[in-house]
């Protein structure tokens, strides 16, 4: 089944489920209004919206309307908890490399992981605004996960079964910010900035074969104005799948229900599936040109990530957000947003 | 006013509103239910709980009860963001002392911070229930503040106008879990289990002329097993008040209502105050001695904070929780819980 999150002036906003083509939404209210006390109720409340999403695909619904992306907040605007890894070790290696840095052995066997802010997520087509373009803005592609309650020291397997939802997340990072913070070793605040996640929540059943192992055997397109930055398989280079990654988090204390849990920037060794995030191009471009090209981001780019199913169709919907600032922007319609849109499809294959 | 939050079996509980003396408290289910939705709403909603807080204060409240701390949970049972600051340096300096390392120059200009989990907050007396003694467990003192609603870029004054409710925490921490985590660079994950917090929040009215520019002026009493570890003063070496802790938080993004910040372990330059945590005891003793002669905490140990107004009541309510863990427990009553809870007050003072 598929789930959003529409906008409606509140905080949480009001849960819908929407059709596998993602073509028709019908609002939950009988059920649930709010996609964190589905969570929190997960066996009671799911088999109704099961039921909906079954009508709803048939057609049968019948207050069914056109779903529309721009509409809808996060899935959960907002979360108990967001933890974010730096699951594939490629990213890793490409960042740490062209700054002369090893990459520490541990990192095979003890994922890496920050603890970021749940308070104020970004819906998928939300303008993600910064105070300087100084600051070195940049995207990261990456899926997550949303957990079910998962007690302490669980085991990977455990913590797998624990996991109710999946959707693509834009983790914004602020690089000029983090080599300060990583110096003192408390985890990046300031240079992780509110992230956003796409249109809709899916259960893993949705993947089908291609959720296997606690990973997805799918690709992640990321692309910048139109243009393409990386198609990266989800799947062969995440060295922790994610009950690995969940079980780690949950070694010293309870997760609870509702806590979403990320992939880190999806990256490939091969090269040529170009790259979930502009810091890791970079980095691709200094170890083989001495320096990099490819600037950050600037005020009115638009960045656009999606992840089709083996049949073609779009899983999550896209997220597409355009950077904003204390600048002036120009409208929409001059800054290209809508060709990005349209254009997108082409561009990204 | 002062407000708690009420076990009911849920996961968010039932907020009560509790008098000024901790002696009686009373549902606040006609004006909200829950603690988050008067943050959510706080304009509407608190004022309704300050009429009723009066009138419970005047003993004319009709439904009011006997308030009683260890049917509370956490103020806010979960929450959105929590966020910990480490704003005291002679506990830096200790720490970082006694292992040879440097105090950064910027630490006095640059405040460290962490972001937690916010997904499983302890009540004041709640078990903390952990999975090894040998992790090094410690508890740390400290004052912590919840929100409303404080936009990206705010100055640390707008940021002060934005505390709605001033509270005790106990930050539990795995001490022998912390090095390897602070070397990764990525923050305090595993080393940082559930958090618990004090029986009541309460307004910054409530302090009076205790609470000045953004800092507590009052002593935070910590005990263990009945026995003192510290008398803390917690303003004058309090190096950034909550308005810049919250003001370098809300740096690049919003901050919205429900979140919490803490101030890390309350701590003085004289040694003479007893310490916040028994990590900073040892610190202390290793630079005096050579080697640290306080053990970590065992199971079955009880730590006990509070800290009393101007006029000697409780003010927060005492934060008291037993260490609890795989190994069999003896009943309370064997393992001297009650005899700590009622002679903490002479052994503290």
């Amino acid at each position: 089944m598929k789930l959003a999150t529409y906008k409606d002036g509140s905080r949480d906003g009001q849960l819908v489920v929407v059709s596998r083509d993602l073509a028709l939404a019908h609002f939950a209210t009988g059920s649930a209004t709010r996609l964190q006390q589905v969570l929190d109720d997960w066996n009671f409340i799911s088999p109704q919206l099961q039921d909906l999403y079954v009508t709803l695909n048939q057609g049968k619904a019948r207050h069914a309307f056109p779903f529309d992306p721009r509409m809808c907040m996060a899935p959960l605007p907002r979360a108990f908890q967001w933890v974010d890894a730096s699951a594939y070790l490629p990213h890793l290696q490409r960042l740490r490399q062209a700054r002369g840095a090893e990459l520490p052995e541990s990192l095979t066997t003890d994922p890496l992981m920050y603890q970021g802010g749940g308070d104020d997520f970004l819906g998928p087509c939300d303008d993600a605004w910064f105070g300087s373009e100084a600051w070195g803005i940049d995207f990261e592609a990456e899926l997550a996960v949303i957990t079910g309650d998962v007690g302490m020291g669980a085991s990977p397997e455990q913590a797998l079964d624990g996991v109710r939802l999946l959707m693509l997340a834009n983790d914004w990072s602020l690089r000029h910010l983090v080599p300060a913070e990583l110096a003192k070793g408390f985890g990046l605040l300031q240079s992780k900035p509110a992230t956003a996640f796409s249109p809709v929540a899916v259960t893993p059943d949705e993947l089908g074969e291609a959720w296997q192992g606690g990973r997805v055997h799918l690709t992640l397109q990321s692309s910048c104005n139109g243009r393409k930055v990386g198609l990266n398989d989800a799947a062969p280079d995440m060295q922790f799948h994610f009950g690995q990654l969940i079980a780690h988090l949950a070694k010293t204390r309870n997760v609870r229900a509702g806590s979403i849990i990320g992939s880190g920037t999806v990256s490939n060794a091969d090269p040529g599936k170009g790259f979930g995030c502009l810091a890791e191009k970079r980095a691709f471009e200094t170890l083989q040109d001495g320096a990099p090209k490819t600037p950050y981001l600037s005020i009115g780019d638009v960045v656009r990530l999606e992840m089709k199913g083996r049949d073609g169709t779009s899983l999550f919907g896209a997220i597409e957000q355009r950077v904003a600032g204390p600048q002036a922007l120009q409208p929409p319609e001059e800054a290209g947003l809508a060709e990005a849109g349209t254009g997108a499809d082409a561009s990204d294959g």
